[in-house]
């Protein structure tokens, strides 16, 4: 299809029209202006398969769709820790989205996962900013590479699904710099999605939907983001402080909240028709952007999408645990010979949540039916228990049965999982555990045979406090249509496992960050833990974990050496050159997630005791070594300043650690860090110690400070005390020969 | 002296001799206005002693004062649990000011210990705000007993040091009205005091002294607080701010903020002048209600007032652990024979921390003296250590000849405890533990002698990791000027054992309520554990911890027979009778502290799994029995709405608790209560369920609720998602027949 001239455009339309614009036309497509030559423009849900409705029937959109490939969830694809492979998958999407004339898939989701129990985690990458940026890049920089759009979302700080259309997420700025906006910020600056999409919620009491801080003063002036900004469906309750907010196109069509009222507000003078033209401009422009990709009547190779998917699903499945039973790991299995698969989900896979993720795949692999391809021969299965936790009666006798043939059965691979229904957007999860029916087959099984694999599938952490029972446990998260070929793949050693955690996983609810304060009551969720989510909290608090973020085993080992961290430049242009040689040390291939972490020991605020820095996958040959290097910036040093409401690189000692995981840390090196001056304005109430460390201030009220004739000399106690002192006090205490002009003129004088 | 008639003075005075009124004339006086009469009324520092300062050469006010008693500090006083007890303290303490013409004695404090870190907590009662409350009340009954007043402090979220002249206490209204406000409420509702003092810190932005809602709408209108509001020294930042939001009295003299300030704001009309009548008005009564028990000539019975100093002091002691070596307790010591008296502090007590509420006490007692006294003999003694943990070689020659001596010694009394610069006003605790040097002494001597009483002194909880090491360790905090004789009394068992810990020692420091959220950065604390502090925190995240809250060892024991708890009325009249059976079944006279707990399980907002209710000290013969009675209020059981901003009672099943600590629950009783309604007014945001919920909303809604024709039937995912959308989402949909007009149709009327 043919662009339009964008500007032209925008001249000829009238008022109504520019209006009727800044709203969809139905569900899922933009308004058309057939009269200037403006079409519709059709988007469909994300975000890891195009979810297309043929027909509008269902109205939450969440009903049938087109067949599309179903490509693994992004708690599975993030697990790869590999941008490259991303990157593909994201080709790939953003060819289903081409050939089916759709002009912007909506996704990737880069919300940081502050909870397991968030409904929607599985649309999700990483408790970290930095590799749900980077995996976000990848996507975002895939699926553009096709000519059509993404859409960023849910920005921002939407990490529960708990009232999310009302909730306020209330969150101090350090936080949201440093842990739920940078994500964001690395796609946005990296990748120019062609839109944002908004999040539901409010942030500190102001609905994202209409917040100017955040659609305009951060995204486009901070950020430089050139697309346009789409509302989550449903997400405007007030139509002209979002337009005037910076939300160009609120979705779907407008409801309680007609064009009307944007032509009545440009009308009456309240609304800027330069911010509607803009809105408007922005919507042409996307139109127009997407257009000459689309009508080509091409279409995809499905068998190739599902090769991908396969080879993703397999990228990002974590080995947590492969413990030796008899001399040797289970993993991977020695033979087909005597092996029995148990568990309905081995045959029911459960790849994707529900919600409007939900994708209609071209086809669906279970691991059941690849295990037998692989094994050539009619392994044994048994359903051992029901998904939804059926009467007692039916589990009792699946589970009778699955430990009857697990008495004389070599090794068991047990497929557990959550429920569908315990995972969903809309609502979160109701526990953190798997139900009670599989850990009891588990247990069961496991007294007759300690050689039990566990397969999980689920999208966000469970807690494993069964995993004595299970020798070795492979978490495949929600893997997608070809999942189940990809579980044969790693469990018979076809491919070698290389997904590592980009969540941690906890003993505990109780030991999570957000315990206590999630979901929120009374419409406010206080984020109370700060900075301190994921494993920064656990790390920082120094609690027992499952297992940490970074994890994961292969089947082969690694070796780190030469762990070196150069310093060059000073303050904002401080880089560091950190490199390390990495060594494959078993006899199998294998790839290894390769972590640096920075710690500030010396932050007079308050610094997570680590926090990832950047990231590389390598694959290694069995003996190969190779040197990897990255170049850390003054960011991957710096905090947000509170006070100073500005990036800052503090002087002082840091160490950079590299390690494959958060707890698995094989090198570091301390170096010194030259800061910049942190100094603020002087005023009346800075205290003795601000004004003594300031280069100005010093020299200024040293004479005031001199003690009192007479007065004792202060002990240690008392000097702290003073040091505390805002300088006024010391006049009104009578402190200092000080008066009201003295105190002025030093605070003026100061600042000067 | 005489008093004076208030309104006869006020009619009199000019607009500058008001404003004069409003601040202090020096450090510790009001300012007088002889024209008419008024004399100045001085005020001292307490709260656990008198300080009144002889001279102002120490305009900081932490100078030499006269002699006074130097009871237990309130951590002390607090861990007694016996309100009796701490109001003849209380009696005592009022006398002191008395006698010493001093109209208000500057105390109690009754901030909650949000962390053990805060360097002022010595003068704090507890973690929890029934205990701080009931203490509190005690204080304030027996002081003003004697016709002087008392300032209830600091006003309030003041629960750290670290920058408290500016920091911002980020706390939200739930949490401030079930933790940080309800020990102030219990005093002023209940006792009364003279005067309130209001915090540095500001709450939530404001200045608690220029804080309309903290000094005023919650104070004196919600509570019925009848007296004066005085400003912590050096408090007020604005004058007229302060006074317009209820301060009366600003303290000391007007430094920064003259009484010019005043007169200005009256005449150009920004400040009311009926508000400045009122508050000169509070300073005169205040004035003229302490003039009566002034001037009497009077003193005071020091030996009296020194022997209720050790009588407190031995109840305020908590024995933590008195494990069997040889298969009997070490406590109380089967004599003296053979003792050794190890530890500097034996001799050199901490008895009183550092800051304003330093006393110049009328005598000192040493424990190293009291033993020896006790055992009529010379109780062989050896420092050690240092306090101020000197050069290795001291400390090394000091422990060399403690652990030779120890090696031959029957049984090793160790004094510990926090170096005096420690713990002070005006600053944090720079750590959580003993000095290395300490703990370095007491391994040294565990590997030598096995039987070890450890006896600490310090005035919050310090960690424990040591405590394998020493089988008995007697908590004293710091004990006033007779602590060392009470330390005597107590091992020697002259006295048992009594007290219960008002704050739980935790294992770490990184398992604090507040670590991660303390001090703060910037200018801001934030809150984050909210209502879980203290035991709310550890119990409800089940940690565990080094000694729970509530918990005390006695040299007898005690059994808990049938606990009932009887339901009466509902809503906010309800209350719940509880009794129970509890019997001394050791062989020695002692006294337990019974401990009434309730636990909400069904409520709609996340609460603590457990909150003190009422509690009461039972002294009991060996062999006594004695029934014990509670009444729980409504209010005992609610929790604050933070939608409908009140204290509600919600229907549902409680569990009255009643035990000898947070941990050590000996029965529970189950009861359902019925509940008030909790409906909050619909709107077009109330989500369905919401809706569906409703007496009137439901019948209202439903007919939009309907599916439409064609539609799938919704999974059960879909309808926990539909649950959850506020039922404006219906219309932006298109999800329902339903028009703006029905919307705001169906609004006005289930509000009707």
């Amino acid at each position: 299809m043919t662009p339009f001239d964008v500007e032209r455009v925008l001249a000829e339309l009238t008022l109504e029209e520019k209006a009727s614009l800044t709203s969809g036309s139905d569900f899922w497509h933009t308004q058309p202006v057939e009269r200037v030559g403006v079409p519709a423009l059709m988007v469909t849900d994300g975000p890891h398969g195009l979810r297309k409705q043929a027909t509008s029937s269902d109205h939450l959109g969440i009903g049938d769709s087109v067949p599309a490939t179903c490509f693994p969830t992004a708690a599975a694809l993030g697990s790869s820790w590999d941008v490259a492979l991303v990157r593909r998958v994201g080709e790939a999407l953003g060819r289903e989205t081409r050939v089916n004339d759709v002009g912007v898939l909506l996704g990737p989701g880069v919300n940081i996962k502050r909870t397991p129990l968030c409904g929607r985690n599985f649309e999700y990458v990483s408790e970290d900013p930095v590799v749900a940026g980077e995996i976000g890049v990848a996507l975002v920089d895939g699926i553009q590479s096709q000519g059509v759009g993404t859409s960023l979302k849910h920005f921002a700080a939407n990490n529960q699904e708990t009232d999310r259309l009302r909730v306020s997420a209330d969150v101090d700025e350090r936080t949201l710099r440093e842990i739920y906006l940078p994500a964001f910020e690395r796609v946005v600056t990296r990748a120019q999605p062609w839109t944002v999409m908004c999040a539901y919620n409010k942030i500190n009491g102001t609905y994202a939907s209409q917040d100017p801080w955040l659609l305009t003063t951060l995204l486009r002036d901070e950020w430089g983001f050139e697309g346009m900004v789409v509302s989550d469906w449903g997400a405007v309750h007030d139509r002209v402080a979002a337009l005037a907010a910076g939300l160009d196109l609120q979705m779907p069509a407008a409801g309680t909240r007609p064009d009307d009222e944007v032509v009545a507000a440009v009308r009456a003078g309240t609304l800027d028709e330069a911010v509607l033209d803009q809105a408007v401009r922005r919507v042409l422009h996307l139109v127009a952007r997407a257009l000459p990709a689309l009508g080509s009547g091409e279409t995809f190779d499905a068998e190739a999408h599902h090769a991908l998917a396969r080879e993703a699903a397999a990228a990002g499945s974590v080995l947590l645990r492969n413990e030796p039973v008899e001399g040797s790991p289970l993993l991977p299995l020695d033979g087909t010979d005597g092996l029995l698969v148990v568990g309905e989900f081995a045959r029911t896979p459960r790849y994707q949540g529900a919600g409007s993720s939900q994708v209609h795949p071209t086809r669906l692999d279970d691991a059941l039916t690849a295990l037998r391809a692989a094994a050539g021969a009619d392994v044994p299965f048994e359903a051992g228990f029901t998904i939804e936790g059926g009467p007692e009666g039916d589990d009792d006798a699946l589970l009778a049965a699955a430990v009857d043939a697990a008495r004389t059965a070599r090794t068991v691979v047990l497929f557990l999982g959550l429920p569908a229904p315990d995972e969903s957007e809309g609502y979160d999860r109701p526990r953190l555990g798997l139900p009670d029916n599989q850990v009891t087959a588990l247990a069961a099984l496991a007294a007759v045979n300690p050689r039990i694999v566990v397969v999980l599938a689920n999208g966000s952490a469970v807690d494993l406090p069964w995993r004595a029972h299970a020798p070795a446990i492979l978490e495949t998260w929600l893997g997608g249509q070809a999942g189940g070929s990809a579980v044969a793949d790693l469990l018979t050693g076809a491919v070698s496992p290389s997904g590592r955690l980009t969540e941690t996983i906890p003993l505990r609810l109780q030991d999570t960050p957000a315990f206590g304060n999630f979901p929120g009551e009374a419409g406010h969720v206080r984020y109370g833990e700060g900075v301190l989510v994921g494993y920064r909290w656990y790390d920082t608090r120094d609690l027992d974990v499952a297992y940490p973020f970074g994890h994961g085993l292969t089947y082969t080992s690694f070796a780190y050496d030469d762990v070196v961290a150069h310093v060059n430049g000073a303050g904002q242009d401080v880089t560091v050159d950190v490199r390390v040689t990495v060594t494959n040390t078993g006899t199998r291939a294998g790839a290894e997630v390769v972590q640096v972490y920075v710690r500030d020991p010396q932050a007079s605020v308050l610094r997570p005791v680590r926090e990832l820095a950047a990231f590389t996958k390598v694959a290694l040959a069995a003996g190969e070594r190779r040197e990897v290097a990255f170049t850390l910036t003054a960011r991957d040093l710096a905090y947000w300043h509170p006070g100073l409401r500005r990036w800052v690189v503090e002087g002082g000692e840091f160490v950079v650690e590299v390690g494959a995981s958060s707890r698995d840390v094989r090198g570091e090196v301390h170096v010194d860090v030259v800061g910049e001056p942190l100094w603020g304005e002087l005023t009346e109430m800075s205290t003795i110690a601000e004004w003594l460390a300031h280069p100005v201030g010093a020299a200024l009220a040293g004479p005031y400070l001199a003690l009192p004739e007479g007065a004792p000399e202060p002990d240690d106690s008392m000097q702290a005390m003073i040091q505390q002192m805002p300088i006024k006090v010391l006049l009104d205490f009578g402190f200092a020969p000080l008066t009201r002009e003295d105190l002025d003129a030093l605070v003026a004088a100061a600042n000067a």
